[in-house]
């Protein structure tokens, strides 16, 4: 695998070449996945201030051996500068871009609260200070929808980890357990495959639970008959993985045949729709298609599918086209994202399958390899 | 335990109080544990906009089916009404505001972006309503701060439960065991214990790793001698608990046994220092003058502890008095917060003992109950 220090440099520039563009010298980094992105800093703390040929890293006492020690390995990043952060995040920014003579810093209008900003505003002010506060978007997120070799490779590895943690997860689901059990048992299989740290919380969705799209994992034990949308990912090297599959706690009735042959095949025309230039609304509309046909249109009310990386969501959002707004963004070589359409029936149940894809030349690659078939389980 | 329903009419009267001093007629929470508290609504999307009588929630499909049984359990919060979300949160914020006549609403600086900020902003000044965004601070978190009978109940059930997590987290610690495997175990654990989920990344740092304050959980197997570092903690019915031991990997050498008894008399000091009317920052100076005494002041880099409730880290924060900035928060009865010094020693390791508190109108009431001692641990 290649090492995650030499793509750096590269990003460096990726997102420096727009600093002209938004007229700023610097862009001042609060995000910390986008702190990542840039620096290999995985802290939930730290500030980064990129300037033209320069990493600024922010961090407090809790995480300078970290840094310390990543700078010694070979996910160093070129061109750190660390500032030590004695008490306030906010106070050492103004210091450093005071120091850094910056006059003109863009910051991340979707990350900054309205406190946060109002604060540096008045504290530059106070000092007298020359710097004007500029409003970005998406500047980061723009560099990371499509992924390098590295992240590529990362998240590669990370979907084919999923197979052994599906196995587990089968073995789990059986009749009489509860809901939270079979999430242990997942937890425990995503430990044992590598994992950091689960991608988000387990869900665990059994008969009625089935039918809600957000239900985690409860006490409800699992009946014979029943759906059980089974729905885990993780983070490996910080790069995260989502799988969901709906499985049969015994035979399945022809009802809950019927309605995961439709999802099934939402899923595979969203797959098929996938290429570069097509828009993520195209590939929304496939699956929508689908599920219309077959009078279920109505029981799926949530986007086809979201990016994956250093953030479980993240761009691009594969929803409805929508008439406002900026135009929709276009697929492209290197897009990694998930496929999940889902059916979901009040009192009934539900449905949700989803795979991770990453856009390729000609099409996609399936990333996550998980029998698609609904399969009957437990005894 | 007293119903999770009957305490939400008291804490809309405690929040509404506070409408008149702001001159806002509503009060437009975004941020999601605030949301929980008003309504006992856990999605992690969702915005309540409260007024004199009313709680109005605006959900999005995913969330309408979890909220229609909620209000059917005694989990119900009184005066609700649902809006639902078809697309933009913040468009069905604008119609809800507008539908509802509010010309001065109240919004949480702190946690809305600079982005939804402007955007709220311009399109309220594009559809020409007659309505004004004022910045709140701290609305509901101030009435968060001290927890009622509800919460306190359910807090301390959480960390009681913490005993047989801490119980199968010293059986997990084994020579030969790497770090994750011992994670791996007390999230089972954790599970096995009843807890929704994860409070936070479970932290097993063995060795040189102790001396990473914020350190997960890797690939490094434990060694004989080593101290290791377990900070792991549940959510249960929304609420969190939190506990740190440090244990030692067979018999403890003596830098470490004085290390840890240097740590165990820091945070006695700070137990016994707990009393209503107190300030955050004495507790926090009693524990760092006991380490100063030891010649550990430089090692003890963060604050003493933090506030648990509906969120991991809340107020009141237990940190070093600073000279600029409000005037320090003082303990009342009701609060409940972590009392977690440590000492970390780069190259060497670290420990940390970390216990849950509940302010008292005497002192303070132990709510977690796993032996402070140094023990030995493994073979």
């Amino acid at each position: 695998m290649p090492s995650p220090s030499q793509y750096l440099a590269a990003r460096h520039r990726r997102v420096c070449e727009q600093l002209d563009a938004l007229t700023v010298d610097a862009l001042i980094v609060t995000h910390p996945p986008n702190v990542c992105y840039l620096s290999n800093h995985m802290g939930t703390a730290g500030i980064l201030v990129l300037t033209p040929g320069a990493v600024h890293l922010l961090v407090d006492f809790r995480y300078t051996e970290a840094v310390r020690r990543r700078q010694d390995s070979d996910a160093r990043c070129p061109g750190l500068r660390v500032w030590d952060v004695p008490a306030s995040y906010d106070e050492a920014l103004v210091d450093c871009l005071a120091e850094l003579g910056i006059s003109r810093a863009g910051f991340e209008a979707s990350h900054l609260t309205v406190s946060r900003h109002d604060w540096l505003r008045r504290t530059i002010a106070a000092r007298k200070l020359d710097i004007e506060l500029r409003a970005t978007e998406r500047v980061v997120e723009r560099a990371r929808l499509v992924k390098d070799e590295y992240e590529q490779a990362v998240l590669r590895e990370a979907a084919a980890r999923l197979t052994e943690v599906a196995d587990a997860a089968f073995a789990a689901v059986r009749r009489g357990e509860q809901e939270r059990e079979v999430a242990a048992a997942i937890e425990m299989a995503l430990r044992r495959a590598g994992f950091d740290r689960m991608a988000f919380d387990t869900i665990v969705a059994s008969g009625p639970h089935a039918a809600l799209p957000h239900h985690r994992a409860g006490d409800r034990r699992l009946e014979g008959g029943d759906l059980v949308v089974l729905d885990f990912g993780g983070v490996l090297d910080g790069y995260c993985c989502d799988l969901s599959r709906t499985v049969s706690v015994g035979p399945a009735g022809s009802d809950a045949a019927r309605v995961y042959a439709a999802v099934r095949e939402a899923q595979q025309a969203a797959i098929d729709a996938v290429r570069p230039g097509v828009t993520a609304s195209d590939v929304d509309a496939a699956a929508r298609a689908v599920l219309g046909s077959h009078g279920l249109g109505e029981t799926f009310g949530h986007g086809t599918g979201h990016g994956l990386g250093l953030e479980v969501h993240e761009e691009p959002r594969l929803g409805r086209r929508r008439d406002e707004g900026p135009p929709p963004e276009r697929l492209a070589s290197g897009m990694v994202f998930t496929i999940e359409p889902g059916a979901y029936i009040a009192g009934w149940g539900g449905v949700r399958i989803e795979d991770d894809v990453l856009v390729t030349d000609q099409g996609c690659e399936l990333l996550t390899a998980v029998t698609r078939e609904l399969i009957a389980v437990g005894r």
